[in-house]
């Protein structure tokens, strides 16, 4: 299988669950491209319609990978050259299939609980037993992901929420949610 | 068992393996809050010996916990609750030793491999088994804590390196590392 990675900035949830386009935070690309090269995720999208906010990702992702942060801290640039910039769900779904010849399974992660959600060791399973299936991980920004998305995606997660708590980062939901799904130690 | 985790802001390294004290990012203090909340972590202790960068700490806090972001975001007061600051690593020890009458089991985590690093289950089930004995997980800042202190902890883990690639942030190791420890999804 190929694996992707998709961090949404629109269509996600505010507080009140207006649906907004969030603002990119540059620290969200750093760690999710360092976590994608750490999983061996093959591409991980940054989604947002804003094209001042891809602008600034695309300077952002230059210097780190051709520019003068590769030479200082070449990880960096090995991280950084997954991403790629789209502006919406079906873009990355069209350029997936484009390079695969297949449609990606989207799977959506959230900090509620849905009906239909699975347990994470059924999900792994899934994805290890799928030949050359891609698969895209779905990651929202801002309270997350609309259910508009979440109900269309072919697969959702649970939530992580060990104590009855379910409010991490993103940052760090989404390295909790790869080594689940991806990680190679068994406990 | 009681679990506590500490963030090292000193001694550290920097790129060079030179002995240093990191700035705090605020941004690692609410990530390692939330976590520490999700995961059932009893005390989070930002270690830094600079009083200017303790006081921002303070700041911050008192901001979430008692202020203004109390009100906005009381999911927030309850994770930023459990943060407390101190001057080093024997301070944290000694606090915990007078609240829980036992020095606590240190715990290091590092981006290289140590010869006598624990694998995750094992550590994992050790710490499920020890009765009331308190935990103490070592976090480090900047490239990461120094050979010495990680020597001197009675475990360590090994680095979280799936695809030869050992270079996640602070804030999605720490998540990685508490899932598999204490997380109750079985794989």
């Amino acid at each position: 299988m190929t694996i992707h990675i998709a961090l949404i900035h629109y269509p996600v949830y505010d507080r009140q669950e207006k649906v907004i386009a969030t603002a990119l935070t540059t620290i969200d690309i750093h760690d999710l491209a360092r976590l994608a090269r750490t999983y061996g995720v093959d591409r991980f999208y940054v989604v947002t319609p804003l094209r001042s906010q891809q602008e600034l990702a695309r300077r952002l992702i230059d210097h780190w990978v051709t520019g003068w942060g590769a030479r200082y801290n070449p990880t960096r640039k090995e991280a950084l050259s997954l991403v790629r910039m789209a502006d919406d769900l079906e873009e990355v779904l069209t350029g997936i299939e484009q390079e695969e010849g297949r449609r990606a399974k989207t799977v959506a992660t959230a900090a509620r609980r849905y009906a239909k959600a699975h347990p994470y060791g059924e999900m792994a399973e899934l994805i290890r037993k799928s030949g050359d299936e891609p698969y895209l991980i779905l990651f929202g920004t801002g309270w997350g992901l609309t259910r508009e998305m979440v109900e269309k995606s072919n697969y959702v997660l649970e939530p992580i929420e060990e104590k009855g708590y379910n409010h991490l980062s993103v940052r760090t939901a989404a390295g909790i949610i790869l080594d689940r799904l991806l990680g190679g130690e068994v406990r």
